[in-house]
């Protein structure tokens, strides 16, 4: 799992929860609509500055975001571990 | 506290840590020495892409790292607040 997707995940489920639009968060961000969609849908890296922009608009702190992104992406390391079945019966 | 300057801070200190070079570093995850090194000065964005190449040649996993990134900016977010002194005596 890429950290665009990762983090795209992460912001759309943190707006989700707030029942806000993409319109109202691209707004408080100062970023636009196309723009923010594109992030959450992991279409587009978000540059330093406008992730934080977003953080922002979604009153998050940006590294509550990324505590959830390495646990998303962990979570995802741990899915592609090769299982070893015993042969023991 | 910007992300690419936490991403470019842990990722030169685990390649410390490993006392490897940048171009030894670089090599193992095909990218330029210019451009690893403008990533650990966090002058440069790593795309999600060359990000994991960088966490493979490094033997780190990316949630690990994100983890360590997340930490690194959550003590800068600390270190904002405004000190409250109190009154009594």
């Amino acid at each position: 799992m890429l950290l665009r997707d990762a983090v795209g995940k992460e912001l759309r489920a943190a707006r989700v929860a707030q029942s806000r639009t993409l319109r109202d968060v691209a707004r408080d961000a100062r970023v636009s609509l196309g723009y923010l969609s594109e992030v959450e849908r992991g279409q587009k890296e978000a540059s330093s500055e406008l992730l934080a922009s977003i953080c922002t608009a979604l009153n998050i702190q940006l590294s509550t975001l990324l505590g959830d992104v390495s646990s998303q992406i962990a979570k995802n390391e741990k899915t592609t571990l090769t299982v070893v079945t015993s042969d023991a019966a």
